[in-house]
């Protein structure tokens, strides 16, 4: 334990609620616009778009893109599936912009504020670094740095991420915990090297489904938020 | 005005008085360990010592090196220069590491907060990333994030670094203020499109010497410290 130096924070889905901050700008939008859908759907669908887009980025079919143009395609494609014929570019900019402005989880800000006084606490997300300033400042998360999957050009879970991490944190991948909800992304993190903290987040994807099966995998601390993750690190 | 919507700064010098700490640390290791020396002069050294090696490195003459390489390598010169066999490896190491706890100026960590109140204000430094976690948390720094010479594999002012921190930051250059003490670190910004704020710091090179000349260079505000800064740019 004594050898642990940082923690490298997962954001969307870890830190942040994406999935509760569109339907509630969604419904905003139906108010204001007429716009009517079943936001939960929606919300839902520009998630579960992401994953099969950074594949084909990591496969080569498309170039090296941020996570708003990343986001921007999926929804150019969800306003056609959902009729949603309303919108300008204005408009859907500042759609796509939710991801700057998503709120926590309860425990964030100050979770993260107690695991600062022992640790190193760096996030570590597919979100570029310009998203991840904006949605700290909009959420009063306050790091010791920010790294992305921008600095090494490639997306979660290559090990290219955690390596440059590592190499920026000027630590040897065991003194690292990874910490996310995901164990996609915490096995990418400890093959090569890092320690793996889950933190469970049931309400994710919402009440009615389960989250990513972790039962394949074994992470060195399970943790149900990040107050609990620094109890069992001897945070106090 | 309106149009500016990130600080960067420069942190060895315009955040940090270096020289201050590196003399009490030599005064302390005189009393320890006798090691009596004239540290002003052995500061000055250190420093003086520090453009020529990354000139060397900007060459190609000698491979990308962090700052702690940088600083090794002099003071391995040092050391011999002033005559001091004293220290065995695990001791320069640590007087090596003095770059990662050096003292704030007054102004700096409340000019810090005021600035972030309005814009994104972002460590900007020739030191590399580990260093500049470290010596924020001694400091008690607060960033929305820390940029780095590192992550372009050059150093100021070459123009990579700047163009590197824009595209980061997500920003156009001339939405960015580099803020600075050296004229040779804004007037590198400056080519790229950035704004530039001189922020004076006299007492820099100690009471016997002036700074940099900045008389050949036209700056968009000079400024005494950074509540003047602040002042200036209208953050109250």
């Amino acid at each position: 334990m004594s050898a642990i130096k940082a923690l490298t924070l997962d954001i969307l889905g870890t830190v942040v609620d994406w999935r509760t901050t569109i339907i509630r700008e969604g419904k905003a939008l139906e108010q204001v616009r007429g716009i009517r859908v079943d936001w939960s759907q929606f919300a839902d669908a520009w998630r579960a778009g992401y994953r099969p887009t950074l594949e084909r980025v990591q496969r080569g079919e498309l170039p090296w893109m941020s996570l708003d143009d990343v986001h921007r395609m999926i929804l150019e494609e969800l306003l056609e599936k959902f009729g949603i014929m309303e919108l300008n570019e204005v408009e859907k900019d500042e759609l796509n912009r939710v991801w700057h402005r998503l709120d926590p989880w309860p425990d964030a800000v100050e979770g993260i504020r107690r695991l600062r006084k022992r640790f190193i606490v760096a996030a570590l997300s597919n979100g570029h670094l310009a998203l991840l300033i904006n949605l700290s400042r909009h959420v009063g998360l306050i790091w010791d740095c920010i790294l992305s999957a921008e600095l090494a050009k490639q997306y979660k879970p290559h090990p290219k991420v955690y390596e440059t991490a590592a190499s920026l944190l000027g630590l040897d991948p065991e003194q690292i915990v990874m910490v996310a909800a995901h164990p996609s992304d915490l096995k990418g993190a400890q093959a090569v090297g890092f320690k793996a903290a889950m933190v469970r987040r049931p309400l994710e994807l919402g009440p009615q489904t389960t989250s990513e099966s972790s039962s394949n995998f074994i992470f060195d601390w399970i943790a149900d938020d990040l107050h609990d993750l620094a109890d069992q690190l001897g945070v106090h």
